[in-house]
This record gives C-alpha cells, structure tokens and sequence, in this order.
C-alpha cells in the first residue's frame, strides 16, 4: 500500500496549472490518502480549485483529502511536496509597466522592475520548507526557472526540481511534419530553461532532421504564407523559428525561440507577425497578451461554472486523462519508485558541458526511489554555447548578483543593453518612471545606487 | 657580454612603433653584436626606418646590424624574437567601411568585414616561426591582441607574449590627480587585453581611490568642462570613465573605456563629446581619426626628414630616453636576466580567476631567464566579471569560432547584436554591402551561410 502523502499547492487558483494538477493529482492512485493542501492568497480561487478537486475526486473515486489556506506555512508544514506555481504581481501589472515603457519607444517591455520580490518569495518559501518540512522536495514551476532553481539550490538545502513543459514542443514539430504517433519519436533538448536545443530527432530510430529539411524546402513558405495561429504560443513552426534553427544550427524548442535574438524579432507588431505569424506575432505582444489573459479569465470562469454545477460532472467535463506535466511524475517515481524519464532543471553537476556545476540546466533525467538523476548529454555546438547559452548565463548572473547587491545601476545596465533604448539619458528616466510607478514601492525602496553618477 | 640576437620586426614601418622601437633597440646595450631585421611591405618605410635606425645607432654607438627585407620569412629565419606590429588593412579602408555602413545609421563602423585576414596572418607569422624559428619569441603587438594571442597560443606551438601599453593611462589618473612621481604609485589593473581594472592603487604606499574620489567630487565637474584634449586617445579622466568607475566599481584603464558600454557613450558626435570630451570626443571618432591619421603621417614625414638631413643629429631630435613600451624589457628578461616587472597578455591558466586556463588575460608578470612568470591576481569583483569581462570573453570567442567555421551567419550574427542596427533588413544589406566592397574581395569569398536563411 502506497504511503499518503501531504504536498502543499502554492499558487493553486493560477489558471496556467490549477486544473491539470487536480486532475493529475486525482488521477494517480499512488496518492490515495495522501493530503493535498491548496494555497493562494486569492480566498476565491482557493474555493474553486477545492469545489473542484473534491467533486473531481469524488467522481473518480480518488481517496484524497484537501484542505485551503492563505497562510503559505500551513501548505508547507509537513508537507512531502511544496509546487509552487504562484504568479507574484499579475497579467494587469505587466501591462502597466508596458504602457510606461512605450512611452520610451519600447516595443512591449525593456525596463524592468527587477524582479526582487519574485526572488524574495522563492527564499522565503525555502525557509518555510527548512524550518517546516525539510525534507520536503520543491517542485517549481513559478518563472523564473532558470534563476530561481539555481537561486535556490545555491542559498539553501532544499531539494529543488524545476519544471517546464516548453520542451513539449518537439511534438508540435513532429505534429506539423505529420509524425503523429508520439511513440515513435525519441529526442533530447538540453540547455538552460527556456533556450533549449534539439540535438537529437528521431522518428522510428532514424534522424527526423532531414524530414524537417524537406518540409523547410517543400512547405515552409506556404505554412509561414497562410498558417493562422488558435494560440498563442503556437510558433514552433513559425518563420522565425526556423530562421533561428538556420542561425544556429539546431532547432529551437518551445520558449526558446521567444529568447533568441531578442530584439531583433520583436521590435513592433509588423517584425513580430513576420517572425512569428497571425495573428498574434508570438506570445509577447498587446494582442497575444490580451488574447491569453481573456482566455485564461474564460478558463476559470469555466472551472468556477462546472465545480459549482452539481448537474453536471466535472470529470465528465474534463475529461479523465492526466496532462502531460511532470509534477505528479517525479513524485511517483521518487515515492512510489515509478521510473520515468523525465525533462528537469536541476544543478547542472556535469550533465551539460561547459555550464558551471551550481548554475541550473534543463537536462533528461531518470527518476525513482534513488532520487533525480540527471543524464549527462553530449556537449551543445559551440556556436550555441557562445551565441545563446552562454549570454544567458551571464544574464542570469548579473540577476541574482544583482538581487544579492541590491545594486540599482545593474537594472540601468539591463536597461542600456536594451537595444530599443534611444539614449542614455531616456534609460535613466525610463528606469526612474517605472520604478517610481504605484505597486513598484517596494522595488523602488529595494534598488538603491551604490555610488552617485556623474 | 652579452649573446648577440636576431630580431625580426613585422610591420616595421607602423607610425606608432617605429620610431620607438628603434630608440629603444638602439639604447639597450645588452644588444650588442645583435641583428635587427626590419620587415614591411612598404619599400619605402623599410628605407626610412632604416636610414633612422643606422645614423640613432651610430650616434649613440650601438654595436648593431640591420637589415632591411619585404619578405616574411627573411626577418623571421632564426630569429630569436619576431615583433609584430603589422596592420592589415591600413586606415583608409576602415574609413571607406565606415562610410558605407553610416548609410544604414550607424555611427563610426558598426558592421565588420569578420577580421579573417588579420587571424589568418596571425597564423601564417606563427607557422613561419615554426619552420624558421621555432625557439623564437613573438611579441605581437598587432592587434586585436586578446583574440589573436588566445588563437596563437591555442593552435601553435610558438611562444607568444601579447603587449598593449594602454596600462599606463594609470599615470594619466596620477598625473591628473597630481601625483607626479611615478616612483611613488604601485597598481594593478588585470583583465583582458582592452577590458582591465584598477583593483590596487597606492600613493605613497596609501589607497589612492580616496584621492580619487576628492577629485571627482571636488573637480571633477570643471575638469569635463573646461578641460581640452591634445591627444586623441586623452579619456582617461573623462566623465565618460568616471561614469563607468561609477557603474562597475573599478577605474577602467586605458583603452578600457572604450569597450564599456560601446552604444550608450558612442551614439554619434554629440554624445561622445559628452562623455569623452572635447574636441575629439575620444579616439573613435571622425575627428579624432582624421587627426591621429594627420598626425601619423606628420610623424613619418618628420622621421623621413630627420633621418635624410646628415646636417642634423637624430638622437637629438628624438632624444635617448627609452620609451616606456616593453618590447625590450621582455627581451632583456629572457635573454639577460634583467629581471623585470611587465604587464603582459598570455593564456590564463590561472592567474585570473574565473576565465578558462586558455583564454589570455591580462596580468602583471616576473620576467627574467627562467620565463615569462604571470603573476596570480585576486578574482575582480563579480560585477565586473558579469557585466565586463565574460561578455567580451564570449565576443572573443565567437570571433575565433567564426573564423574557423567561415560561419557568414556569425558575422550577421554581430551586426544584429549592434545596438544601432534598425531593422533585420538593414543588417542583412549592411552586411552584403560591406562584403562586396572593393578591398574585401577575399573577405567575401571567405565567409559562407551553412545554410540558406528563409
């Protein structure tokens, strides 16, 4: 018989993950009688995700128990698991930064607030698990993944595994290559979170590459001329995806393309559309912006309408097959010894050449009852190393360093390495304005500049 | 008494280092018996550092030899130092770059022909000394010295030393701050070659920085106000420097500011007359170019003319002060045990931590008979590491990755990476212009896409 469990949920009412993790949750019966503790400052979210849970539950038989809270140490307390998923300032707030910087001539972003306070919540939720459960493994999926886990295994013990499901995007690939069966294709996609690479496609054990070849040759231009995006993130196939795959030699996966050449793609909506197709132009933009928040407002009022309509059954309505997220994977296989290959940041330790051992890479890894055991992969080209990978690092160095200093002239450098920054003097009054803007107190009184400037 | 040596000189005719290079040589007596063999391409240049060479020697009563040659490998053929000063190019083609490439709104260059020609001599000089010479030291001082001497120490056997004399703009700051005897400073400045920091600078055996600090609070203002500078290259107490000491902590040294933050403090005319001063708005500039170009040539018209008039002495007219450049220091170490204390760029291994062993760096180094002994320095402050040093560590190594791939797309690649490239279009045709240039013929041949971009 399985041993129950307690994972705690912070962050549960987000719409990104609240109801694949229930349904995952309920869906493995390896965690019958286990607890699972919803968190999140939203009281009304919390109802919701737990109407829903326990009507899912009860509809599938599940023998779980739940309980809510506001208080972020009653989920952690005890608990065997900590998934963090919280979203620390919102869709709303992003937008008013936006509509600041535009003023600037940014295109969508180009200053920012620092990020200290999403930093701050991963420490502060590492010290709840030290003193409260410290045993207990955190599974992150809160961004940023790429900082905050190597942020976190640096400062602290914790156990931490971060987890994205970028890397699914190789499906999305193998989908428009006309490759459906999912099973037939082997890969891996190593690098750092959210600036990842194909360096192996197999489809029935042989290269896919040139499959890709001949559709780029074949299809490509006619895709790019008439292929009209459902969602959003749908720009796995996109021009400028591939234009990156031809830049650098190996295909971009997921979020990555989003990363690479910043702003060279993404310097309005006409350059975005051209890159990354109708009609959002990618994920980053006012329209695709708009287009995400309002579905996942319809997502939730969705969920709210069925968990509270007796009439009608939420399993039904789901359905009853689990998601493709790791969360409930790792556990399986660290508790219950189910093995699964899996995609995880992790302290790199070796798996991915030429990263230094205490800074996080997405890397495939065994896990069971002996833990997460990264593999190690072949070294990414150098080409990648130094025009992707390698920036990045330093990007995320110049973060923590500067969350650690509290050095306000490094988030005046980030904005000066922005290549839509007009002048110095706008990059200074840009940083000021938004620092200086309601709901940044906080930042504002946080960065402070070590010396005058002349 | 001392072993008499060859020493084969590329590029012997360059208006920066003849003149020197000849005083130095000439006023070193441990070189007695020695052959010096100068090499250029320019017949004429050759004639006139030869005819100043003999007459400063006769009149100062060096026991020395030349020899004048337009072929490589004759000044290089048993060398025991070759010296390279060469400059590929030459200045008049880098202005015709820089017109093409101000069409597309970049100021003063922007877009690079990709620097093959200058790596490949690199290796071609090295290639001869391993035939010809192969116990030889090359002392290069042709730049880029940071990439060309981690290229030739990595892919050659040849014992390579890289020198720059932009360390001593730590004298500059002294004299400014009115510390006139030099006798009374010790510093260090290590880094990469054009990217080093003053982490020591003692006055008296005190911290100088408080003195430093005085300056600026107290005269600075008036300094970049009324201050005007005679020499091009005259930044080192610059606003735009201090800005920089500012946001990364450290005073950059010599060339150092001009790689900080390239784009913000080099937009155009205006703003570089900001931050570098008056008239020239440092080195990089119309300006300044136009006058130090002015100046070489009036340079080498003086040298001629001197080294022509038998009515005058030339060892009173340049004088018989040694210069402060290194190149005999180097040789007098190695070969006669004069020991001295150099600034010299040779791979890593150590003596800078945090950069790989065969990367060179910049670092303070014992030379005497038993080598060149680079001395191990503390690790510079991590700001200066993330936001400085790896950065252009990374730059580096893409330059050398490009020139053994023949990658075009690295070379498009670092034209989007300019933050004055507006469009992707305008990189693209920038660089396709700049190619099919008259002049850079092998250059376009050279570089290739690997694959077609879509």
């Amino acid at each position: 018989m399985a041993t129950p469990l307690k994972i705690g949920i912070i962050g549960a009412g987000s719409a990104g993950f609240s109801l694949g993790l229930v349904k995952d949750v309920c869906l493995t019966e390896n965690l019958a009688g286990s607890l699972i503790s919803f968190m999140d400052v939203d009281g009304e979210r919390l109802d919701m995700v737990h109407r829903l849970a326990a009507r899912y539950a009860d509809e599938v038989g599940a023998d779980l128990r739940f309980e809510t809270t506001q208080d972020r140490q009653d989920a952690i307390r005890d608990a065997d698991f900590v998934i963090n998923t919280a979203y620390i300032k919102g869709h709303y707030h992003a937008r008013a930064m936006r509509d600041i910087t535009a003023k600037y001539g940014y295109f969508y972003g180009g200053v920012s607030s620092g990020g200290a306070e999403t930093y701050q919540f991963m420490l502060d939720v590492c010290a709840d698990i030290s003193r409260l459960s410290p045993k207990a493994w955190l599974i992150q999926t809160q961004n940023p993944v790429f900082g905050g886990t190597t942020l976190m295994t640096r400062e602290t013990d914790v156990n931490v595994v971060g987890l994205c499901h970028g890397h699914y995007g190789v499906y999305e690939i193998a989908n428009v290559l006309g490759l459906t069966d999912t099973e037939d294709i082997t890969w891996q996609a190593p690098g750092l979170n959210h600036n990842i690479w194909l360096t192996h496609f197999y489809y029935k054990g042989e290269d896919a590459y040139p499959l890709l070849e001949k559709w780029i040759a074949e299809e490509g231009e006619n895709y790019w001329r008439t292929h009209v995006a459902e969602r959003t993130h749908d720009t796995q196939m996109s021009r400028g995806t591939i234009h990156q795959y031809r830049m650098f030699g190996l295909m971009p996966i997921g979020d990555t393309p989003r990363q690479g050449g910043w702003w060279w793609y993404h310097t309005d909506m006409e350059t975005k559309r051209r890159w990354f197709g109708e009609p959002f132009g990618g994920p980053d933009t006012p329209t695709a912006r708009e287009f995400y928040v309002k579905g996942n407002e319809e997502r939730l009022a969705e969920i709210k309408r069925v968990a509270e309509d007796t009439k009608e059954s939420v399993a039904q309505h789901f359905g009853t097959e689990k998601t493709r997220e790791q969360h409930l994977m790792i556990i399986e296989g660290l508790v219950n010894n189910v093995e699964q290959y899996v995609r995880v940041n992790v302290p790199n330790n070796g798996a991915l050449p030429g990263i230094p051992d205490n800074v996080a890479v997405e890397v495939p890894a065994i896990v069971n009852v002996k833990g997460i055991q990264p593999l190690r992969v072949p070294p990414l080209p150098e080409k990648i190393m130094y025009e992707c990978i390698l920036p990045e690092w330093l990007e995320m160095e110049r973060s923590l360093l500067a969350f650690k200093t509290r050095d306000r002239s490094m988030l005046l450098y980030n904005v000066l390495q922005n290549h839509q920054t007009r002048s110095y003097d706008d990059a200074c009054a840009a940083l000021e304005e938004v620092l200086s803007t309601s709901g940044n107190e906080d930042a504002n009184a946080f960065w402070q500049y070590p010396a005058e400037l002349v």
